[in-house]
């Protein structure tokens, strides 16, 4: 089975490469707008909007798509995103007709402030409140379409807060969700911008890129966006965990109202769908630790 | 002000010209693809998809956007609806930047059948169930989230069943709720698919008309659509009413269980944010009546 990944030089396609060499598995083409560095499979730099680019990734028997302007990007040139994270992944959807799909979509879904707890019911509503997250659900809406009329097979995927991303890879302002984990590994000194009792959705890149090729690999097709499994995690709890896997001596607490209404309140999770797929989140808050040092 | 109206001489798009007129408004646009008889405003005939026509559609103060592909054709063909009802609407929000877009959504959005009663805060949940609904709802999302960010003022109107459309109008066998006005006033007789205790949502296109011109002119800007105030109608109730102001001596009853569940089994409808917008369905069944016979 041929198998195509876009943005597989991103953080989340990196973690995805691994996974999938560490399975052993060969027919794969990888696409990204550059790489860093030689992948160990065949590897296609260009845009996918490149009609020759697409149609090489759309030959595929089963395509990952990760490729997708993030948050802030897509807010500055919301133009851009409708190209990248709708367009796109729409022409893909066409373009997969009969074949398998995996699409990341996103938690930015849901929006606003989440105060009532999250399950497998819970709609995005009214709206989502930024370009990508309205990108991302018109995506799901349209692949939900496709696989009610047949005309695709797979899943979309909403992930939450991915860990560790590199420092700096920008975002909306959850950038401190991973570098609570950068500062606790060097052992420097940290402000944390949200109160020990704020908390969050957390899955390692690892367990992420799990359940990617899981996703990939099985024959599992569902319409609704499936919401995957994370950790619902206190932020004093994850620090304290940070002190003993790291050194967070140089951290302090000094919260920020819109940092902590945004990334910081985060309500409990349940993800039945998702588990019932067979995904799983990282077992406890060490192993996360573990993962996201290790990624 | 100029005002343009796409979809100018489609069933809704007649009566908007005739509410035009009706009002005296001179500074008016129309395009569609083709005029079966020349409008009393300025009319250019062509695709909106051509620059040329599209251009001169966003060049308005304000525009009203009606032009789509119905049900059956958008299930039969879901790129030319992607092209049609979702491209289409997307390049009109961005093109009308910093000016008032109003846009005809439809009920489709809600999908599946409706058990509970709607209001303004039922979401389409899970996903809508037709390539026309979910084209509108994702063009709702974009356009909510061109209002969230600015970018442009107006409203999005989901608009229920309107009565009565021309005969052999197609749809998803909606038609029957039209046809029963055609064949009452011709003393025709006819077959009605669904049991008198069926109910329906109907809005009379001069009802419509109204509505969609004042929500024009208005300054009024939502995010969220706006979902129309309807009759809810027992059939059985319009049809001794069509007997009264026509002949339905030839009408007989033989439910198709389908359209029962489809057309047939529509809740009790609250719609105050429309209300609250001022706009109005019809008064009563014999004022609908009368003004579907006058349509």
């Amino acid at each position: 089975m041929r198998i195509a990944v876009t943005g597989a030089d991103g953080f989340v396609g990196r973690a995805v490469v691994r996974e999938l060499a560490a399975r052993g598995i060969g027919d794969v083409l990888l696409t990204d707008r550059a790489f860093a560095a030689p992948p160990p499979f065949e590897a296609l730099a260009g845009d996918l909007a490149d009609p020759a680019v697409f149609a090489r990734v759309a030959e595929a028997d089963a395509v990952l798509h990760l490729a997708a302007l993030p948050g802030a990007a897509a807010e500055a040139d919301p133009a851009a995103s409708r190209a990248v994270n709708l367009d796109l992944p729409l022409s893909l959807i066409e373009g997969m007709a009969g074949r398998r799909l995996v699409l990341a979509s996103s938690i930015a879904v849901f929006g606003g402030r989440l105060e009532a707890p999250v399950d497998d019911v819970t709609v995005p509503t009214p709206t989502p409140t930024s370009v990508y997250g309205t990108h991302k659900r018109m995506t799901e809406l349209a692949f939900a379409d496709a696989v009610r009329r047949g005309a695709v097979r797979g899943l979309a995927l909403r992930l939450p807060g991915i860990v560790a991303r590199p420092r700096g890879a920008g975002g909306f302002g959850s950038a401190f969700l991973s570098d609570l984990f950068h500062a606790a590994r060097a052992g420097e000194a940290y402000t944390i911008p949200v109160a020990p009792d704020a908390t969050s959705w957390l899955l390692s890149a690892r367990a992420v890129a799990r359940i990617l090729v899981d996703a990939l690999l099985s024959d599992a097709t569902e319409g609704a966006a499936v919401t995957l499994p994370a950790l619902h995690v206190r932020i004093g709890t994850l620090v304290e965990a940070l002190g003993r896997a790291g050194d967070t001596s140089g951290f302090i607490y000094a919260e920020d109202a819109r940092l902590r209404a945004t990334f910081g309140s985060y309500p409990p999770l349940a993800t039945p769908r998702a588990e019932a797929l067979g995904f799983r989140a990282d077992a406890d808050i060490d192993a996360l630790i573990d993962a996201a040092f290790d990624g």
